[in-house]
């Protein structure tokens, strides 16, 4: 990965960082490091994910899955559950990969009567094994199977932790099952079986996934000016401590939209506590530009714009027209268009003075996304370690839970007592 | 569609509205509805939007595309000559309607390889008919088609202003041809031949999506208290001036994923201007609580979460299980699952003090997405009332198009030069 953050500056930006500013943050940023390297070495909670690139098999994920023959995955899981695997996938522009990760009926229904059962397998994924979402669907997914005749035991693969539910039926059923790493939450689990699972049973090589997150990991180094992961994290946090509380992120490529989610999720849980922690703002390249780019140059100075693109692509020629006023588009490939439109984009930030960064990597394959995973992961650490929250652990989520659980199981909850209370205004 | 604002009032949120200030801002709401009310009996440019539901003649749409008999529909459009109309297919839980609104080689590629082109129609739509990256697209598609020996003067449909590349075109090609609506900015167009064709050509009752619309402009009306568009948008509004910058934005089914779509350029582009506008977050529940909630509950108090809901849907049991600990799932559907999940995050954001409103249709089909699109562009005219802005211009995007253009053809421009200028910060 390759970071330019020259119209992050303040001779560019407002808000901006000083080259002087970039100066000391770097004291930081080697403090940091030290913290990180010391946690990744004992393999602490949370700093065990910078790991994976080692600790994960390939060679075991593989032979874990070699028996289920198929031709399409369908992922039951939610949040750190799916979107990494949904990441890795649409990074291999592999098509078959479905997810249901939501509790909505009718979707579940439209996807579960779209899918040819017989030749799809399932990949559940909970680490306790009670993930209200994933045990429900699970549920539903079992049942659409036997209601089609197919046998959900010889294509079901299991990702969970050691002990719970979910382990047990495995166990019971001689389920195909794989661990989720101890140590890593689940947003930070991408480059272990929960993320690599269905790249795997469809036949794609995830060791060149973990390749690429291991050259990454190897540029890990205690400045930013070395280590193009934590100038991410750094600037990022400097410019959010200077009112950027908005994190747009913007890929320029179709096949990076789920990376744009993945990032929202591992941004917004890590990094959200205290009062602090930048808002993920998904936008896609350039279709955004049709939609967002408005606010973006003429709204209010709060948001960093991260645009990320591939370096290389499989380019497409734009057939030549004679139509006039559109001739010029017929010298030029979609990709030089797209280039084009990306330039264009950040230099129009950079002429209105909004703060934004360049991300690139090589190409979206394998290789690039093991990189993308990897590295972002690394800038979250390290802001989490810049604003000094903690990073690994999610509190503010466990309210809804038991709010959701008492309003539907009639266990008793003050949270559900809650929700009955509300004070409503209504207007109908 | 039904709004409550209970959860953004100052006793529970904050920031938050007092209801003396929601007095105050009626009068407010009362005078810009005086101001809409002329525009659109004047049909002024941008408020003539707000007539669509009259002006626009489903039977016309209907009897320009009879003639063409396909199974999918490809759209070859970008920011609103798209999002309207796939949030109108979404809506209708169409699962054959497809998007080239990106200029991504790769996916392009991968999008036209997987469809039968013989049995696809293309939908065409750009008003000035000189838009890049959707001329670019149609000059890829028709090669594509010619390519496959299909022919596509026999299933295009363009959509297009009344001059320029495209009506001449259609016109030397006798294709049938609609028009973009005049007095209407592209991301209002939604309610007419730009957002339904699509719909029309898969043979869905297009009439009903203006039926729908037509009952919420019916319910127009100077104060908030008696028209729930407009109590959306001024509490949206109230909100964004106590420092409430981002709405994100989070339906609660995954058939108005476009919707939030829509409405992130709906609200971005009419409201970015002259450093205001809050930043559209897009995010789906129940899936982003395990994503977002962290931050929206723990972060800043700088974000009005707006949770849309449908009152009914098609429903599916959560089958029976005897595994200790999940059987309170087995006595409900996934639907009161949803339901009780979107209740519980509505609660825990306001025990956080973070503002929410809740907005409901009676279901997500025809009737209840025309009423959605139709009353979230009353409160986004209201709120570009309130805060002053020109809601039905995009100034700032000109800047980006003029480099794109000089970078492409060669055209010697000011923007092109200043690209060529960034400046560099990199690190690799």
């Amino acid at each position: 990965m390759r970071v330019d953050i020259g119209n992050a500056l303040s001779e560019t930006a407002t808000p901006g960082v000083s080259v002087d500013a970039l100066d000391r943050l770097d004291d930081a940023v080697a403090e940091a490091h030290e913290t990180i390297a010391a946690g990744m070495a004992n393999a602490t909670f949370g700093y065990a994910s910078l790991n994976l690139p080692e600790t994960t098999s390939a060679a075991g994920i593989e032979r874990a899955v070699a028996d289920v023959d198929v031709d399409a995955v369908l992922t039951v899981g939610i949040g750190g559950s799916a979107l990494g695997a949904r990441t890795v996938t649409a990074g291999l522009g592999e098509p078959n990969h479905h997810l249901l990760d939501n509790v909505d009926p009718e979707h579940a229904t439209r996807l579960l009567d779209s899918l040819d059962l017989s030749r799809t397998a399932v990949n559940v994924v909970s680490r306790s094994g009670t993930t209200a979402e994933t045990l429900a669907n699970f549920l539903v997914v079992r049942d659409a199977y036997e209601a089609a005749g197919v046998d959900w035991t010889e294509r079901t693969v299991v990702t969970t932790g050691s002990s719970g539910p979910l382990a047990d039926l495995a166990d019971e059923e001689g389920l195909p099952t794989l661990s989720v790493p101890e140590g890593v939450p689940g947003r930070f689990a991408a480059l272990s079986a929960v993320g690599l699972v269905p790249a795997a049973l469809l036949g794609h090589d995830i060791e060149a996934v973990l390749a690429g997150a291991r050259e990454a990991r190897d540029g890990l180094a205690g400045s930013l000016h070395d280590c193009p992961a934590y100038a991410y994290g750094a600037v990022a946090t400097a410019l959010e401590r200077r009112g950027a509380h908005t994190n747009a992120f913007m890929p320029y490529a179709e096949a990076l939209e789920p990376f744009a989610e993945w990032f929202a999720q591992l941004w917004a849980e890590s990094l959200g506590k205290d009062g602090q922690g930048q808002t993920p703002a998904r936008a896609l390249g350039a279709t955004d530009q049709h939609s967002q780019l408005q606010l973006y140059r003429a709204g209010r100075h709060d948001k960093l714009v991260t645009l990320v693109r591939p370096r290389e692509r499989a380019d497409r020629a734009i057939p030549a027209t004679d139509v006039e006023g559109l001739s010029y588009l017929g010298d030029a490939t979609l990709g030089e268009l797209l280039d084009a439109e990306f330039e264009a984009t950040e230099a129009s930030l950079a002429a209105a003075g909004q703060p934004n960064v360049r991300v690139e990597v090589d190409r979206v394959d394998a290789a690039g996304i093991g990189d993308l995973l990897f590295s972002f992961e690394a800038a979250c650490v390290l802001a989490g370690e810049l604003i000094g929250v903690e990073t690994f652990t999610q509190p503010a989520v466990e309210w809804g839970k038991n709010a959701a659980r008492g309003l539907l199981g009639g266990e008793k909850t003050a949270e559900a007592d809650a929700v009955r209370g509300k004070r409503e205004f209504r207007i109908e």
